[in-house]
């Protein structure tokens, strides 16, 4: 998984049928300086995120299985609002 | 997802059989300000879009998800016509 | 899916069961203008192409669904021949 | 797989509801000779890995077969704590 | 598929259940002139290769169903050991 930041929404005159009533977010990826990493892409949104939220997204075919019960074709999807990091300990 | 802008099709002379009667476009992937981002790929397409169309696209096996009943083997499928980005709100 | 250009054929002492007459085919990823983009890679074919052949290839596991029925663990698939691309129209 | 470093973990107030009780570690990917490569990732932890352990994680699909029986919908999977790396014989 | 050399093995004090017994190999990915393309990488083995042979590797689910009944949830496996490329002819 990797961290972003959300920064928009992203409106659409059509989209595929199994993402209607799903957010499609605009996330710009970050490094975990919160420093711009990369070109922003869409999310789907399984944690209820907000503009401006530090989080973590899921890419590949579980984004799909995150968002909903449709199955949308996601390969993209927020699963985590990150309050913080502990860089000392890990267990 | 990524967004791109629809600039052709593909002739194919031969092509993998659930393929039949799928539209392959060429998508220029882009950055959200319109400009190319990378090489063009080919796409399938799941929201009946037109050349020089804002979209977005999906790739990994969530692309053949969106195609269509016979499931072909696309790996990057169009899944939404973009109006606009609401870069404001996400709520 | 990416274009590519078959140029030549993989030998091999060993190889998974379920590729056993399957032909592993070098491709090299080329741009629209049939320039070579980054170092050739093994695909196997769907659609019986030969060498010098402009052709498009699928990634993941959508490769392994075009290659036969054995389902061999194939994650780049050559899925069409290309004739030509029509920049002016997509529908 | 590749190799990383453990460096952190990180804290959420929401997650999806399949990682609860999952730990998400910081990972730095790294090269063979423990160098920085690339950001560090979020990863779920299949093998109980501590803080500046040298391990190597899973990507795609496969790293959510590896998190528990929740599947959580995780693309990277802590699989392995290194020894050591045996540069001379494979057999 | 792509093409590299095998290096080295991994000895872990730690792996994930579904890996034990199975060999980690530590690839290095190679160009078509056998010189070093990118950073080594941990592959599973599904045909017995050895230290300096030239092998191609699957990557993503398909290394999975190419390791073993147990399906480890490896995302690279050795699946092929390559005597040598026809770079004539490909039919």
């Amino acid at each position: 998984m990797k961290p972003g930041r959300v920064i928009g929404r992203v409106v659409c005159s059509q989209k595929y049928h199994t993402f209607k009533g799903e957010r499609l977010l605009v996330v710009q990826p970050t490094d975990w300086d919160n420093n711009d990493a990369g070109d922003p892409i869409v999310c789907t949104d399984a944690v209820g995120s907000g503009a401006g939220e530090f989080i973590f997204y899921v890419e590949s075919r579980e984004a799909a299985v995150a968002t909903g019960d449709k199955l949308p074709p996601s390969d993209a999807a927020i699963c985590g609002i990150i309050d913080g990091v502990d860089m000392e300990a890990s267990s």
